[in-house]
């Protein structure tokens, strides 16, 4: 099966993918997916409590009647068929139609045999258009060459306990950021500091146009000087918090069901910034060397942050869980017994006199792909989960989550590259059985990955990891 | 001034230092310090309102009649008082008198010229032996060889606000960390995994007698495998814990006034482990090869933890301050107007409205050396500070405080050392001035570090930067 993607990959990624014109409409982009033909029903029923936690519940039969692919595999109605048939897996990647992704992008996925009804991830490959917000008089600016900012932007999004968050993620959340950037056009164009503060005329909110620009000169000596970078940063942390209180305020009607990891890529002005929220991996390939483009965020790597919620507001654990973590269950049989612990505070164990609400089931539990919060969720980052509640229970699990990626930034004006660089985005399903440098070895070697040698991006989403063994 | 220090140290530090034999009572270690001969009262004025939020008041005189130096200096009552000379300001070692500290350890010290009435800093260093806790039966066991454990300590305790903190830590912290060892050398000298859980008879809390171990095969298959090396972090991070909690009693009686940042290092069976909470910071040169074994919690480093507890507790931040960040202060005319600002889990920063309780002071301000909590202290973790209060009124700063430290690990049997080999161990006052680089080319090259080539280590508590200016 590995084989038959790394065919596919191969096979789209060629030389010579110049990076496409500017999108003639200003409100580009469009959305990728079609948005579902009827909104399915949010699950009932919480997914099933992996682990040792507890008894899992039978797997509801989803009422979804319908499902969507990303745009760009152009899949006719036989062909989204064969991308849903459990039976054969077909791998799917873009036709060969002579029109290619941006920057030769390449992608790769295939159904998760048996874990869901329906391929539960989407994908996303843009060229995003940002035009300066309006100004002040509340007319629009004249939407003339070198006024805005052209961005290009791949996501991945990882779905779980139903498809809806990874699509309405797939389509809205480069618009977020699109929208977060819209106020910092002039000033990301401005070789100056950005400055501390904006004046706005009442009336007029998130006006930057330049002559009211308070520079920092005006400004108190003592004050941090902010960069750029740092502004673009925060424009992308700022949209996936957005994103996800969307999709907190849509749930309500019952049009997103489920979560979503995301792990999305912007180049914006010579840097990647590489945001990731959840358990999907990013790494760049340089002339053989890898270099680590996100961390992953599961319930081991987040557990002190997870603990210190729970320590901090009891009233989230619902007198059902404990705070502290145990290295197995403890039974009621133990108790007054000593065992060992860790308190948010700690990284190494100590011994612990067993007391009775020590019984409780510990908020994080497990290890490795095992690992789960209040015994539910093996990732503690992404997007949506808002009904998701602990089995057997309406104890929330949101409070635990966060929507905040961490952004990595990658100048590309700084480092030399060669034709066979690239940069590979996976859900985990890829890095379960592949190695960073198992995935280096067999992408795609076929033709640069980009224009003037920066790495063309790969993105894989198999759901399912078997699919990926040779 | 540094050519000073490098003397003493290169004196102090010379070839052979072969590490003591096992100390004869089990009941090492003693106090390395005396306690002070009348307990000051703590100061009732928190320290000076650093940076731009507030006026400075006047420093209120210290009541202390004494104070006192590490022990392994032995210093007359003259050399005392040359040691307390602002003026002056000789550069403190222990003396030749061919009694070497353990490992050949070398220490150089020099009074803060008029930052404070006296140094406020404090050092140990010390062998110290634990005896396994009593049996079951309450019989103590026979203090024969070979039940026991012995490890290797040093200290660096950076003083603030008074000396009390750091004076009761460099004769105190030690046992704490035997204390909590004390239930781990049966399981420390054992080969196999530590028990998950050990027996405990009512009435012999602490009990670790090898027969009532439960071993890990009797637990469930999903259990995690805890290391010895976690063992003994746990009881580091255990013991710091209650060093604060013991200061915290004892202020009541006005014995314990200031804070302390407090840098330690355990060997123990091959590894060295560095504990840190403060912003001292150790390193091991291996080779010309510099490696960290710390990193500085300040409010910089620390800045999202401490927004987050702002943001979760806004109770702790009584109406005064804010847990957003701003680039500088906000001034009331900029109300409405758009600022930078960074919340608790950002890293990037963004533009917001300008409202009313932005005007509030920000928990975190300033950068570099200047950057504070609450306008008040530029150090996140330590021990003490319980009576620290924001100047001009009562609220408490110590919740934002972390006792804990971080600790890494360094197996002294997995490298090869030379010679020239060295930890050094410092506060900021060197940090600031010197670089790694610096300190490793500048330290001590007269002799083998310690037994087996193994890196001596070297402490440094210059409290006035300039003390180190060459």
């Amino acid at each position: 099966m590995l084989n038959r993607v790394r065919s596919a990959v191969a096979h789209l990624v060629s030389s010579g993918g110049a990076p496409p014109s500017r999108p003639k409409s200003p409100d580009l982009p469009n959305a990728t997916s079609a948005p579902p033909a009827a909104p399915p029903q949010a699950p009932r029923s919480p997914p099933a409590r992996a682990g040792s936690g507890g008894a899992a519940p039978a797997r509801t039969v989803e009422a979804r009647a319908s499902f969507s692919r990303p745009t760009f595999l152009q899949l006719s109605p036989g062909g989204l068929r064969r991308a849903d048939d459990h039976a054969g897996r077909a791998v799917q990647s873009p036709p060969d139609t002579g029109r290619r992704l941006p920057w030769s992008t390449g992608y790769a996925e295939v159904i998760n045999a048996g874990k869901s009804r329906h391929n539960e991830d989407q994908a996303c490959c843009e060229v995003v258009y940002v035009e300066g917000r309006r100004s002040v008089s509340g007319a629009p600016r004249e939407p003339s060459r070198g006024q805005g900012l052209c961005f290009y932007y791949w996501g991945l999004f990882d779905g779980h306990a139903g498809g809806g968050a990874a699509e309405m993620a797939s389509r809205l959340l480069h618009r977020h950021i699109r929208e977060q950037l819209k106020d910092l056009v002039e000033i990301l164009q401005d070789p100056l500091p950005p400055p501390l503060c904006l004046l706005s005329t009442p009336g007029a909110p998130g006006s930057s146009d330049s002559s009211q620009l308070v520079g920092p000169q005006s400004c108190w000596s003592s004050q941090k000087e902010v960069t750029h970078e740092s502004l673009v940063v925060g424009a992308i942390e700022n949209a996936f918090q957005l994103m996800d209180e969307q999709m907190a305020r849509e749930r309500r009607g019952h049009q997103v069901e489920g979560g979503c990891c995301a792990l999305v890529v912007v180049y914006l002005l010579g840097k990647v910034y590489v945001a990731n929220a959840g358990d999907s991996r990013a790494i760049i390939v340089r002339n053989g060397e890898i270099i680590p483009m996100s961390r992953e965020f599961t319930p081991e790597t987040e557990r002190q942050r997870l603990q210190l919620l729970g320590f901090l507001k009891p009233e989230l654990l619902g007198g059902e869980f404990t705070h502290l973590e145990f290295p197995r269950r403890v039974q009621p049989k133990e108790l007054g017994q000593r065992m060992l612990y860790r308190d948010h505070n700690m990284t190494g164990w100590a011994y612990k006199k067993i007391e009775l609400e020590d019984l409780r089931f510990p908020l994080v539990c497990g290890e490795g792909k095992k690992a789960r919060v209040m015994a539910t969720i093996g990732v503690t980052r992404g997007l949506g989960d808002h009904n998701l509640r602990v089995c057997s229970s309406t104890l929330p699990i949101k409070p635990f989550l966060s929507c905040f990626p961490e952004v990595r930034v990658y100048d590309l004006t700084q480092y030399e590259h060669c034709p066979d660089d690239v940069l590979v985005l996976g859900t985990d399903g890829l890095w379960d059985v592949t190695s960073d440098c198992e995935v280096h070895s067999s992408g795609p070697s076929s033709g640069p990955g980009g224009p003037g040698h920066t790495p063309g991006p790969w993105l894989a989403s198999p759901q399912q990891q078997a699919g990926f063994r040779g």
